[in-house]
């Protein structure tokens, strides 16, 4: 194949996934030219459910670390979690500059103040049409629509070849706050000829459009209409700035007082109202101690906490440990989400508790999603028209069915690729393939501690946590190879047992037994005595009990 | 009120739930008249996240065990887990005889057998339309009909009245096997005039007539044609006896032999084949080793693990650690069950292992509910009119849409009662009210354990897997007052660390200082002793981490 341009020389642009597919979340992509690498998006995954005791799972940086001289900076296409959470750890280790639009941008900065980063991190507000030249890229940001205010779809401009990476998107032709997503730009784009696009496949499983989230508002009215006699609740994501307001101005509307609760919403809102993405009536909001103040029915409380997180505040409200809201009979509750795969006990458990106090709960329908439906997936690859398509964002389900929809629309199945993390795509218009493999994987956060938790610390987790512990203590003296205290057993986590219990007398018997044995033999390591108690009594209790605990053997050498 | 019948001189009887609301699926229900009592149903139910460790739970049945010389026996509606699966264990220690229908005994044997219980049970097949005396109560057993053969109503007959039990129900008027359910026999007894129904509310959210199983098999016959060239395996519900037989029918339609994986299916579909619940074509069921024999796409299998089960057939077919199918490019896997909620997320791993592997995967849609939907549930309750509606079966917010059904059909909201475990509801025809409340409870089931892992070792279980432990090793000599050896430290599940760290070193002079302090003050006290190594080593973890391990000091008495 000819070069259109001719004028890259077959130089070709790499696109390199440091997490995706293996860590759903963790959305983080390098792209590099020559010398010159710019990274997309940081993003933060939850730990899977036997990850026990683990905060959060960040991407391994170890790729950009050792290539740090090239990296030119993030950019950032939205404020969520699962693309910006991630930054106040990495950028410790990889500091380089970070460009996002505003509110993305004022999110980030709340970041980095609670980790004392504000100092020491370059950053820059970048507005939708804006370029910013990063090394041998020039990088366009374009306004898209998506769950949150100011989301962004990228043209990265290289000399091998031009790529569109859409963010998280959907198409508002009525959006709340803002324009609708810049179509235009995306087909003037497209016209000029597009190498390769990485396209949002979230919903790509799902026929027809996203509706507008403005569809929301008369249903929150009517809502409002039928339950004028109750105080409402509504339970939505923190982030969803679009969503407050519509409350908001439904509340307004029918004069009731607002009240914002749960931390991470509190902190949203605050930055959005400086911002002036959200416009809030005067009078309207109020603090929630003021609840007091008004009937109840001329309240609403809007709350995090609409994915069952057992630690927010619908969830204490729940289970009756939130300190100033207590729900009750004049309560109707309303979810204003959809349940995130996995999260579907945790939800049903809090509207179960809810129900059980007496509220009325409504947990259907009051939700549009901020992702891109089939339609809009067809529209958007029939504007752009890339070369190359590679979906991204979504689990390995979405990003087949995203590959299906592109061959209906006429790209090849050899010019789309279902990236791993890691893996080195190597393109240009002459041709595209996985050359390689950087080093990736998954970080995981325990309180201060990151990667100091790793496969064997986790695996000892799952152990305690199955069949819990085991603990024999003795001393010897080496000397002479006498037992000189115990054997003692103590459990934790095994069985309920009371000191004079039968199991732990014969317990014990077994593991003097096996003492003795070993020093009569006249045998010194230590090492291979604890082994042979470990296993005397681990074979006991399996008999007794089927159980595994951990045992831990406790030698202590006394030579007097 | 006047005594319609006047002849049960106002006395009541007592409907006490054991299990049910608290925890999910483990249904079992006394009726109590005098001193006769009579147990229908004896479920388990499966422990929730934070339950580490265990494997079952089963129903505290102390209030059966204290009224022992009264208990006739247990009444079984039907044979799933829920209905049947604590019956080993409670069978222990509550020995009555246990009547249920064909394939429900079938069910419950193969678990008695297992359990070495055969012989000290006794039990007796009951048909439908039959009437069993039990003590003051005659019980009636009704067909209906579920997603397993065999399924039961209960007229329970009492000098107080008449009390419909459900048992898990739907209404399918052209089932797979046997017959419709019995609607004439529910509006006969109706008419006689019921006391009280306790009805299924699993699907009571739900709108409309729940389809009948039937409709699966053009659907099956539908997927088989458009697969023909690939090998096929569909996963469902072990028990589901008529599934099984609608994909047997169609294999044998298209040529194509069947297996089936999976123990507990296997066993199932053994039993209802020697029960004659099942019809199976000559030399269309073959074995697992001779599937080598055919060619792929003249084969299907039939396996378990459609609710992403980690040890299930299909689960280990996803991961490739099954020994003897391995998936690929070849594969039709069809999902022909519904998430039970919580299993969404594991379901979703599967699916998306699997297509990773290469195979098409159905999962939508190729199912039916086993429940009744409202209009079923009105109609239920239009054919037997009962005076009192106690919803059961379900999450509160299932008997709470179920409570709202009724109320619209005319029965008073004072009439109808969701019953907590233990609440003891008395009713005759001149009123009903919650007058008591019997011991219940969840017993744990840990390996050959049952009950002896309460909170204590849970709550250490919780805490080991969070955080892991730190132990502290040390000897004392008590006369002189000296420390002999240590403090040493080793610690699991804590983080990752080799002996040399300095977070050991430290740890151990923290450690030895408190000690030293301690001795100098020529203290005694062990415990105290204990606990102020613990603390000083909790102050400091949790300082340098953010952590909170479990911290043991192992203290010796060396005094010689």
């Amino acid at each position: 194949m000819k070069n259109r341009k001719g004028n890259h020389g077959g130089h070709k642009i790499q696109i390199i996934p440091l997490g995706g597919l293996e860590q759903i979340g963790m959305n983080i992509t390098a792209f590099r030219y020559e010398d010159s690498i710019i990274v997309v998006d940081c993003g933060l995954s939850f730990p899977d459910d036997d990850m026990y005791g683990i905060d959060l799972v960040i991407p391994d940086t170890t790729y950009l670390q050792e290539n740090i001289d090239k990296v030119k900076g993030f950019v950032i296409t939205h404020g969520h979690e699962d693309h910006i959470g991630a930054l106040p750890y990495v950028l410790r280790d990889v500091n380089v500059p970070v460009y996002a639009t505003r509110l993305t941008m004022g999110i980030i900065e709340n970041k980095l103040t609670e980790h004392e980063l504000m100092d020491v991190t370059k950053r820059k507000v970048v507005t939708f049409g804006q370029s910013i030249n990063l090394g041998d890229f020039n990088v366009e940001f374009i306004k898209t629509n998506h769950s949150i205010v100011d989301a962004a779809a990228l043209a990265i401009y290289s000399p091998a070849g031009i790529i569109i990476h859409t963010g998280d998107f959907k198409v508002d032709y009525t959006p709340v706050y803002g324009d609708p997503i810049d179509l235009q730009r995306f087909a003037e784009i497209g016209k000029k000829g597009v190498l390769a696009m990485l396209c949002d496949s979230t919903n790509a499983e799902r026929p027809g459009s996203t509706a507008s989230e403005k569809t929301l508002g008369p249903m929150f009215n009517a809502l409002f209409e039928q339950h004028a006699d109750t105080r409402i609740i509504i339970a939505t994501f923190a982030s969803n700035v679009d969503r407050v307001q519509q409350i908001i101005n439904t509340a307004y509307k029918f004069g009731r007082k607002v009240v914002v609760e749960g931390r991470s919403m509190v902190n949203i809102i605050r930055t959005a109202q400086e911002l002036e993405c959200l416009k809030i009536p005067k009078n309207t909001l109020i603090d929630i101690e003021q609840l007091k103040d008004f009937p109840e029915e001329k309240t609403v409380i809007i709350t995090t906490g609409s994915q069952g997180e057992s630690m927010a505040a619908l969830s204490r409200m729940a289970n009756g440990q939130h300190r100033k809201i207590s729900v009750g009979k004049n309560d109707t509750i309303i979810f204003s989400s959809h349940p995130i795969p996995g999260n579907e006990r945790a939800i049903t458990n809090v509207i179960n508790e809810l129900m059980e106090k007496g509220a009325d709960v409504i947990f259907q329908d009051v939700h549009v999603s901020g992702h891109a439906c089939q339609e809009d997936i067809k529209l958007m690859y029939t504007l752009v028209k890339p070369q190359y398509a590679v979906p991204v964002h979504g689990e390995f389900k979405h990003l087949k069915a995203q590959a299906k929809l592109v061959r209906d629309l006429g790209i090849p199945k050899e010019n789309t690729f279902l990236l791993r993390s890691g893996e080195v795509l190597e393109l240009n218009e002459d041709g595209a393939e996985i050359t390689g493999r950087v080093p990736t994987g998954a970080v995981l956060v325990d309180g201060l501690g990151v990667g100091d938790v790793g496969n064997v610390v986790l695996r000892d987790r799952q152990r305690l946590a199955q069949d819990g512990i085991v603990i024999v203590s003795f001393s010897v003296n080496t000397a002479s190879l006498e037992l000189v205290a115990g054997p003692d057993i103590i459990s934790r986590g095994f069985v309920y047992m009371k000191e004079s219990d039968d199991m732990i007398g014969e317990a014990v018997d077994i593991a003097e037994k096996e003492i003795l044995k070993f020093l009569d033999k006249g045998r010194l390591d230590f090492n291979k005595l604890k082994i042979a108690v470990r296993d005397a009594l681990g074979d006991y209790i399996w008999k007794e009990y089927k159980r595994r605990p951990m045992i831990m053997p406790v030698l202590t050498d006394i030579t007097v």
